[in-house]
């Protein structure tokens, strides 16, 4: 340590991955499993963390998975995936799964819609990575919010508890995962009011915190490591009955559909 | 720590914010001054860390800021901004500093842009705020990586350097921190072609690091805190010397300009 600074003054933010979560099944109770996983790495979950969960294991956990072998792809499913090498039954799902199409791509096979839930996401959200089975494909949770408010009733302990999925973006490339369930925090970090360090106040800055969680939880679970579940801790957030539906921008000021 | 796991074992990463870093001027040079502020408050910069820096501190060393009584709005400039409360001297500073306009809406004033550099943004990430005055705003670096390279070679340790600014997106609310320059790591984590925890090969997902990296540092530098610098550690990054360009998806693959 240095003379002019002591640790409790250093703004710190620990991400820490949850390892030992067994493979999910339908039926499981998710909060349980996370306390003994993280118990078993000899991690605490504190009052004041966040608690990121991928989505595909709640999904596993909710029952969410499909064989493909048990659905009949429409006519325009058969048709939009015809340019493609796209599976016909996988664009079947994407479309019930949707509330509208707001690009396509059949050439590329790329289908980008707005989920019943209102995300924007290409294939409603649906993929076979992480799944068991080569015909089986998971769907996003029902309601994800009420899947991140179920794990964090079963915490029994004061944390927020954000279900998050990987998602594209316009005009980058990659990937990066966003928050689509929340529990226990708002969503925002708002600046609007505030003074910045100049003393000026600050007008239009809105941080979306639930989608900056989501990323950083996601450099620790990596994709292919197993590790479905990190926790957050020394956030500074603001505790919230509130979901993530704010998150999602209305139609009437979005500028891109 | 529980009996089954040593802390060795457990995937951590953690994010210091770097204060007491002195308001920056012109010609300033910014890796003295992060090994300063950082040594200050105890922090050590280590190898294999990646250190973010937000753009503002990088645009006031690089003394990228205008004083809008030095701009001339032209008509155009005039025109777009008639309808909303926009100053048409930054409009024109937006103008100046883009190839092209994606949407425009003059009566919220809103301008999303595609910058010099390629990054599609609001006002080509002009902005007022934590500069000092009234009425001087700050442009983006004229080359971004270029900044990162250079506060890399500063640093004289072989970490990973992002240039950092706050991006809005489409069909969600809210802002995040995007990285706009990158030196010394891949940007991505790229999972093509590895296996997932199921043992099947993962096609699409390749990771956005530097993005997501940009994010879980800005929660901790906050935007009213005068933080302009995070340490990330405990990231497994490939080294590289491409920069940012990769990032950008090209337009003829891009179904949202």
């Amino acid at each position: 340590m240095g003379t002019s600074g002591s640790a409790m003054d250093v703004p710190r933010m620990e991400v820490i991955g949850i390892t030992g979560i067994p493979e999910v099944r339908a039926g499981d109770r998710l909060g349980p499993m996370i306390v003994e996983a993280a118990a078993g790495q000899g991690t605490a979950i504190e009052a004041g963390d966040v608690v990121v969960v991928t989505q595909k294991i709640v999904s596993k956990a909710e029952g969410r998975l499909v064989s493909l072998q048990d659905v009949e792809p429409s006519a325009f499913a058969v048709q939009l995936s015809a340019e493609s090498e796209r599976n016909p039954r996988v664009v079947e799902l994407v479309l019930r799964e949707s509330r509208s199409i707001v690009r396509v791509d059949p050439a590329r096979g790329v289908l980008i819609v707005e989920t019943k839930h209102g995300f924007i996401c290409a294939n409603a959200g649906i993929d076979s990575s992480n799944v068991p089975g080569d015909e089986v494909v998971s769907l996003l949770p029902e309601d994800s919010d009420r899947s991140a408010r179920e794990i964090r009733d079963e915490l029994a302990v004061e944390v927020g508890v954000i279900v998050s999925d990987t998602f594209g973006r316009p005009w980058r490339e990659g990937h990066v995962d966003f928050a689509i369930g929340v529990a226990g925090l708002d969503p925002f970090h708002d600046y609007r009011g505030s003074l910045d360090a100049q003393g000026k106040v600050l007008h239009v800055t809105r941080i979306a915190l639930a989608d900056e969680l989501s990323a950083a939880a996601e450099v620790v679970m990596g994709k292919a490591l197993g590790i479905p579940v990190a926790i957050v801790r020394g956030v500074e957030y603001r505790p919230s009955e509130g979901g993530s539906s704010t998150l999602l921008r209305d139609r009437s000021e979005d500028l891109f559909r």
